[in-house]
């Protein structure tokens, strides 16, 4: 499977890159950024996955967040994906912004007409892990943790507690925390999932953890409380296990934008390297 | 004159502002950005005035460049206006990205069909900074410093040593230093003084060093290696002086994007810091 370069810029000590490829998995051409630190030849390197929210490309991410600064103080690999498939037309996929292109949601659809394509969790946790990303970046198998914003949040505690083999720390800005219960979440898991809500719950991050008893996780959460969209977010529903914990910082003033989220980047860049330290 | 708030958001330790106002200067709407660190309610702050490049709005440096963090870290006031005017329409405007809309060079047209409204240099050294500005941040008038990328380096860098009373400092990023020689410069002097070639000095940051007597200035000045558009910009124009001295940067690898100046921006503030110290 190829992976074709788009564009390369020197950034703080590392390169931004973007790739294209086509998808085994989407069925269709996928575009995905990826940070690389400076590094031996022979260096393998820890990395983030980072998923971003409702509307976004693989762009807002590496233009808005200021990322690249800690990736390159901390050394690790960063990889940004889009967040749904693009380049196919499935009928009402562009008539809502929370639905359809942009909206992935991060799960494998199985309503029939979104089933092909819309399969952004096994793109994630499959394909984009363990065949694209390592054919361009020196990843740390081993060393690999999962963040990311709003619809992207939901995304990373999903992802990052069904796969705690994979993925060795979580963390989250503004994540959706309960979909099944909020408009965004209910409109999204029906529409690929269907009617039938028990098998809504696979993708619903309180849910999960309600029900996790892998290994130890301490998922960091940052949320401002001039979010205008807390009542579709709700972090008051992820609640502590015995083998997962959540350290839920709520930021004065901070909103939904990626204002918010440059500010508290460096927290969670050090919140992975912690995790890391440990492995 | 109103001043009209378009948006706030929380980032770092203050405020990221975008605010419009009916400008006296350029006849028309102008729209800036203001970020204004957490202070007292009668303490006034050093300020820096970012100039963008071609193409740009008040918004890219917003958005791009992290400077935030700094400006929170430093707690200076940093104003970075728009490129040229906008919402008046004058023949030929939009033709090309490297004139009119977009690229308004800073200069006061004297070109008759541009005169009116194209007159960015006082826009900046007197509108924004006298009379704008001071109604929304507290700036403190004596610790002012500038600085700009590309375009807005040959902005910072001309308006600065034509100012040195109210600039107290000067940086840039990959500035045009020569643009009586090359042809985007060329075209914009041209275009806006007329053919009188005598009259284009006073725009060029080489000619205007070369002659420069003012209080001693150190610019710093990065520049990357693998930058495009380096035959434009041609900062080995910049001569030192017995009144002023360039510490140019060549950064091996970086280009002309919002990468390198994302990279190098922290070096900036610390540039500008330094000089206020002093005063």
């Amino acid at each position: 499977m190829a992976v074709t370069l788009v564009s390369s810029n020197r950034s703080f000590k590392g390169r931004q890159f973007v790739y294209k490829h086509a998808s085994t998995t989407t069925q269709c051409e996928m575009t995905f950024g990826v940070y690389i630190p400076d590094h031996e030849a022979d260096e393998k390197r820890p990395a983030l996955f980072y998923l971003s929210g409702l509307t976004c490309t693989h762009a807002n991410f590496m233009e808005k967040s200021g990322f690249q600064q800690y990736a390159s103080k901390y050394r690790f690999i960063v990889v940004h994906p889009d967040t749904s498939p693009r380049g196919v037309d499935v009928e009402g996929d562009s008539d809502s912004w929370d639905f359809g292109k942009g909206a992935g949601f991060y799960v494998n659809a199985t309503v029939e007409k979104w089933a092909k394509n819309y399969r952004m969790y096994d793109y994630i946790v499959k394909e984009l892990l363990e065949d694209v990303v390592p054919k361009v970046a020196p990843i740390d198998a081993a060393r690999v943790g999962i963040f990311g914003h709003s619809m992207g949040g939901h995304g990373a505690i999903t992802i990052g507690l069904r796969n705690p083999s994979k993925f060795k720390s979580i963390s989250a800005f503004a994540p959706i925390c309960n979909p099944i219960t909020v408009p965004w979440g209910q409109k999204a898991l029906a529409g690929y999932l269907g009617d039938d809500q028990s098998t809504w719950q696979q993708y619903d991050a309180s849910e999960i953890l309600k029900a996790y008893t892998g290994p130890c996780r301490i998922i960091l959460i940052d949320q401002g409380t001039a979010d205008n969209f807390l009542a579709q977010l709700k972090p008051e529903t992820l609640k502590e296990t015995n083998h997962a914990g959540v350290m839920l910082r709520m930021q004065p003033e901070f909103d939904h934008s990626y204002y918010f989220i440059a500010t508290f980047m460096e927290d969670h860049f050090e919140h992975h390297a912690k995790h890391f330290r440990s492995i």
